[in-house]
């Protein structure tokens, strides 16, 4: 019979990992609440702005958009009817791929990511960077990015 | 006039943040994914009842549980009227506050943590602290613990 024994946490990875939960949880909600407050959308909503305006044409594939911003294509396709409602992205047929759809950002759209964005940059600053030295800021960094390539891969 | 200039991000706070957001994302929905499958419980859920499970006789004031896991009051309240259909907690009067309601872990509640903690931590420890040295871990604790006080005051 093999037992497999539990690695638990020791004291300082718990309270590490306790601390990484209620940081990350009420950065975002702060930065959610204040864009919901200011510009009407939540910040998954801000995100999908973001990487349409920053791309040619400001148009992508649906499933590259759900690559860029991490979401499942289920919860991509409802963020997604909601800004085509609000009139800030168009979806289109894929030209090149039948099965495909592109999002297209508009120009109410882009008008509307302008607006937000510098009250939701002031917001990371004030509520994250603000908070850390450059050092930290440094080696927040550094984990992050270990941590992606560990978990997606990229 | 006094024009209020936009603090934007250079490239390096522009990385890291994305790359914060990217990493603290794919942890959470990788967490929840197996919690889900293995436990039939969100991460959300998780929490409760492990804060539930530390305390004497295992109740909890709702709004003192609300900011044990910095849910708002009626996130925890849809998340309770589930835990509690699923036979994991009950919640009752509170004997000494006529307005306020306590939560009680159950039998049933405390067999179901015991059993989806092995299996969650050991999430924790694969997804998180195996992709950092002990100096990152330390690291993220600092900033973790930073970000709490500036972000609560707590």
């Amino acid at each position: 019979m093999i037992r497999v024994m539990t690695r638990w946490l020791d004291p300082d990875e718990q309270q590490t990992w306790r601390a990484f939960l209620a940081a990350s949880r009420a950065l975002m909600e702060n930065l959610d609440r204040e864009l919901q407050r200011d510009a009407g959308m939540p910040h998954a909503y801000y995100e999908i702005l973001v990487r349409l305006s920053e791309v040619p044409d400001r148009r992508l594939r649906m499933s590259e958009l759900a690559d860029l911003t991490g979401s499942s294509r289920s919860r991509l396709s409802h963020a997604a009817a909601r800004l085509e409602t609000a009139g800030w992205i168009r979806r289109q047929e894929c030209p090149t791929d039948r099965r495909g759809q592109v999002a297209v950002l508009t120009e109410a759209g882009f008008a509307a990511l302008a607006a937000a964005a510098p009250g939701h940059v002031e917001g990371v600053r004030r509520h994250l960077f603000d908070a850390l030295s450059p050092a930290q800021v440094d080696q927040l960094r550094r984990i992050s990015e270990a941590l992606v390539v560990h978990l997606t891969g990229s």
